[in-house]
């Protein structure tokens, strides 16, 4: 029987189970509709995933994550998106009070009151990735953005670059938020103060070109080649003046689009700057020079979110949870 | 109460009419369960569509164009993956039974005939955005695949290469057969024979750069610089052998892959090897060089899908519509 409603609610089964439940239905003339039975048992055996742009790979990782578990525990899951406004993600947490869903993990860029109100309020169970207070008493996975910003700046220094610029998305949201803060005290932690600060309008690969371009034109770069020569004895680094060795930004969007502006001004990845995105999404190892970025564990995070959701589905009476998944540095070409 | 409506649904709405909303739904205590009300009026206010592979950029631009659409008519879209077999599709259109969706886009990687037999018993409407044949009796949007690899091939030899390669996808496939078929005619009208063909196993990065591996170990393709300097008079092109001097892939993961390849062995893009993409995704504008790709259109195929899908809602005995959705070639740096 439970092979026969998991074929019914389009769920994985075996080629030869749906043939054969597919037969018996015909026979039967029976189909179910779920909307009826919802109403009595409660269960849609659907779950959903909102995050604020299905376009940044970044949340292409995480869904992977969380389908793989919900899956295997007999869900569907579908995806919506919130776009980057606090109203919206509200909107999406009062409608799942119509039922279409069994439980919500959103990733929400934004965090206001009224949406830990709406998460508080809920009928059915939400988990959020991402930042919330432990006051709101909800199941929580978070990054652990400072620690990764240290981990980017600490490896440029090993590598010998210490004249760094930061590229932030809007500073107004979560991670915009956490990773000002992380960037700040791991450079006061090396010792170092950066070269320039950029604040993106938005976490989009086109908003990396602009802030790219406000980037490199407020500083003295040189010419391509002039970097690498001056670095041949690598002490000479810190007399280079208001030159840039090296830039971290805030997602590998971001990043991407800032490789793309050295491009265009003669300037090589990693030879006369370096780059270090962060979320190490696929985009990371696409691009070229692939790009060392900070694992900020995306996809630990969508299966440890996944987990806590099929848990509260099962008792919603336990302790909310709130877990840090700890980051990693992926080296790649696009440091030295 | 249609701005009530939009809000209860968590439909977009103007901040003021959200907060004047909830304010009055507090007051009165008032929680719409649509799972109950779609019994009466059929509507739940959510449409799906359902792609192989969220982590395809070629879906997130069709996606966009989608939920811009289908939201500007007060619909919030979830996105679904079925992957690439064929017995998930089926299921994903059973389960439309259950209700939670008042229609569905489905761009199946492939087909069969319990495919298009679930869709035409399927009791929500269907819209495919792909190729199946007219007697299914279904809206279709498709894009024209043997027209976009002329364009690719007469690129080529506009630019002076004519030994070209091509990496397909799984030709059991929809797009792997109209793609096989449109680089036969492609070359065939333009008097070339292909210098290699590769069918990769999925049409994703990992399996573009296996391919781009089987591709190039077979080939006579000389080291770094030798193709530039062999082409310096151009009618020397054809003197080079089994060298190869362009490389046509079925899609823009399976050409960033090969030019991973390509760059690893020291040979330079475009100057050793010229390459072009299909779907002129997001990826395109984003790898390095930006990739000359065929645009198949996919953002306007789904906006029309979704216009064929809310107009099939609000119209289910109209005639099925077919349409064909023309591309155009983006020309970008990987080709000289």
């Amino acid at each position: 029987m439970a092979s026969v409603s998991r074929v019914l609610n389009g769920l994985p089964a075996t080629g030869e189970m749906v043939e054969r439940v597919q037969r018996a239905v015909e026979e039967l003339g029976y189909v179910p509709d779920a909307r009826a039975r919802s109403l009595k048992v409660g269960r849609t055996f659907q779950l959903t995933l909102a995050v604020a742009d299905v376009g940044n790979p970044v949340y292409v990782t995480m869904m992977r994550a969380v389908e793989e578990v919900v899956s295997a525990a007999g869900y569907r899951l579908v995806v919506t998106t919130t776009g980057p406004d606090v109203v919206d993600e509200v909107a999406l947490v009062r409608g799942m009070a119509r039922g279409y869903a069994d439980g919500l993990v959103i990733s929400p860029l934004r965090v206001d009151d009224d949406l830990i109100k709406s998460i508080r309020e809920c009928d059915v169970p939400v988990v959020v990735a991402g930042n919330v207070p432990a006051s709101a008493g909800v199941d929580t996975v978070r990054a652990n953005s400072p620690k990764g910003m240290l981990l980017a700046v600490e490896h440029l220094l090993a590598t010998g670059r210490k004249r760094i610029a930061f590229v932030n998305g809007p500073v107004d949201t979560v991670p915009g938020t956490a990773r000002a803060k992380g960037f700040a005290d791991a450079m006061k932690a090396s010792g170092l103060r950066a070269v320039a600060e950029v604040e993106a309008v938005d976490f989009t690969f086109a908003a990396g070109r602009e802030a790219g371009v406000e980037l490199l034109s407020g500083l003295d770069i040189g010419v391509r080649g002039s970097g690498a020569e001056a670095r041949g004895g690598r002490p000479g680094a810190e007399a280079r003046g208001g030159r840039l060795d090296a830039v971290i930004a805030a997602n590998d969007l971001l990043a991407v689009g800032i490789m793309h502006e050295l491009a265009a001004r003669e300037l090589v990845v990693p030879d006369d700057v370096a780059v270090i995105g962060m979320d190490d999404s696929e985009l990371a190892e696409q691009c070229f020079p692939p790009l060392t970025s900070v694992n900020l564990g995306s996809a630990e995070r969508g299966r440890r979110a996944a987990e806590l959701l099929l848990a509260r589905i099962d008792d919603d009476t336990r302790a909310p949870r709130r877990i840090v998944v700890q980051p990693t540095l992926s080296v790649r070409k696009s440091t030295p």
